[in-house]
């Protein structure tokens, strides 16, 4: 292990052990957080491993990456998984998927120099070597790298595709927004704003509901710890829900469900709530009840993953999305956590809520 | 009473005691069924009541129907209630709605013409009166009146624009039709082996999995009634589901759900197993794990209501159906009830899946 850090036992929570330990990107060795072991319910930090290895070497038509930000993304506990999925698991042992602002430190890849600002997938690491396969270049100077892991990047991609292609939103319709100050919720409370929708936010606490409302220019935010919550959200909502774009599930859609309007879109690209499910809830089966709602009130409702069914459409999202957050149409929040360590106590918050704006981690 | 019959008391069950005796249509006078009273679960005969009223009366710009033809569907079960639906419910003492075709008896309307067929929507009595309102003109010789309920009308119409516009089958897909001997699965079937598609049925016993590939050409039918449905069923789509034609729910959406493929769609045009429920069944919860069966295949469901929905593209449906009825691509089965009196009980067979074909009444 580098710099002269103990070697210890893998399942020690080795990741809450170091968290307060200096242990910044060195140029010589490469810092990995691993899959340790497969959580039951919610993630614990003994399902990470902090591990250290070479650096890895590139060979012609190759580049090494170097992590400045890494993603912390809710999709990421389905990986920890190997329930049958949308996408293959992680290994036990293997490092950690995530998408990663990086530099290029060495380049023997035609197309990339070094100091190119690059948009990649190269998970929980200080380095990756890469061919430049799925690699988007960011150019040579970035003002803001976490924002092409944000409002530009993989969320922002998710709201504008959801809202705009699924949903469907039309001027003065009600568009609800699941966890409406996370990366993708923020956004898709802006765009259909700027589509000339009502648009009604939900959050956790006041402290997010006060910036959806005061920061991303939500109409209103309705706070789902409240115990009236689900009356506060039909009061909001006093002509029906529209497009309701569904990223928590649980009590939310449940809120959701009985104000849902005739001709109702639901985007789906995420469902929070369930991720650390165990078993199914008690009944009463309500399967059911949700496809005589889609029939009866004709609602369309269509699972996506971003970049499996848009990922022709990046350029058109990236560049209508520049320029919104260039002139400031739309805003953006980035938490940022210092330190590669402190990556798994992150994303357990992230699955709790504890974040407050696109939740990205400062590698090096 | 016309023709000598007996005044009964309405709460009798009238249709059960009229179902034998001989009481055809009246140029005098008015046989209606109206909704006597209202189910709770399964209808009976005594939701129902004949009555019989004066011949309605056109004046300017009216004209008089005369019923040819009653179609029964399964969504009348919906008007019988007054839960929340897509439509208003009948009111008790009213007559029942339903599609017809109808003769125009007189006229005084300058589009229609005495000896005129139309295909209406005067409910389940002999004579209505009607101003044009949403009444389609079927020309003055009409060979199959019955087929203008079913292949030509209003089911062969959910299967075109369920299957085309939602489903969007592409050819070596694999679509799978519930109630496949149905007016509107039968459709559905034959439309996507034009398309090109592997097209595997559900119906309710050997007869009617017989008929699904014989005469409608599916490539295979299976019974829901066998005890290893499921299983049966998955190794009829060896290569998953990607569009599911939903008409039933219960059992037959539970066997589909675990075999739809990454992008499957399903068009919701009924869900028949539910329709005489009379509370959710018992749990577990499956609501969260249908989403997550939504977001992790990204599939898309959405409920339509034919006319609502598509009301405009009628022509355009009628003008295809109607060359592949002529030219032997699609083949219809008409289930002709003879008198208005037989509607009730032929109904409750009908949502018990007793009929065979498109559920047709002979009223005069």
């Amino acid at each position: 292990m580098a710099r002269g850090l103990p070697s210890l036992h893998p399942s020690e929570t080795l990741v809450a052990t170091y968290k307060d330990i200096d242990m910044p990107q060195s140029p010589e060795t490469n810092r990995r957080i691993v899959l340790n072991s497969r959580p039951h319910g919610a993630p614990s930090p003994d399902n990470f491993r902090l591990d250290t290895t070479e650096l890895p070497k590139p060979t012609d038509g190759q580049m090494l990456l170097r992590t400045v930000y890494l993603s912390l993304d809710p999709y990421m506990r389905g990986r920890m998984s190997d329930a049958p999925s949308y996408a293959a698991p992680v290994e036990l042992g293997e490092v950690m998927v995530g998408g990663t602002v990086c530099q290029v430190e060495q380049s023997f890849h035609p197309e990339f120099a070094v100091g190119d600002w690059v948009l990649a997938n190269t998970g929980w690491q200080d380095y990756a070597v890469s061919d430049g396969q799925g690699v988007i270049p960011l150019g040579r100077n970035l003002e803001h790298p976490a924002r092409s892991l944000g409002v530009l990047g993989m969320p922002g991609f998710t709201a504008y595709m959801g809202l705009l292609d699924i949903g469907q939103p039309k001027p003065r319709e009600t568009v609800v927004v699941a966890a409406a100050t996370g990366a993708v919720g923020s956004a898709v409370g802006q765009i259909a704003k700027l589509k000339g929708c009502r648009v009604v936010g939900v959050a956790g606490g006041p402290k997010k509901c006060k910036a959806a409302v005061e920061t991303f220019g939500f109409d209103a935010c309705i706070d789902h710890y409240a115990s009236d919550f689900d009356q506060q959200l039909a009061d909001a909502c006093s002509s029906g829900i529209d497009v309701y774009f569904e990223s928590v599930g649980g009590k939310v859609f449940d809120a959701v469900l009985p104000l849902l309007n005739v001709k109702a879109r639901i985007p789906v690209c995420g469902l929070i709530a369930h991720y650390n499910d165990t078993a199914l809830p008690e009944g009463p089966d309500r399967l059911p009840l949700l496809m005589q709602t889609f029939l009866i009130r004709r609602i369309k409702a269509q699972g996506f993953i971003i970049f499996d069914d848009y990922g022709p459409r990046y350029g058109e999202f990236l560049a209508e999305m520049t320029e919104w957050v260039k002139s400031g149409k739309v805003k953006s929040i980035e938490d940022v956590v210092e330190g590669l360590e402190n990556a798994p106590n992150a994303f357990i918050g992230l699955l709790e809520g504890k974040n407050f704006g696109k939740l990205a981690v400062h590698v090096g």
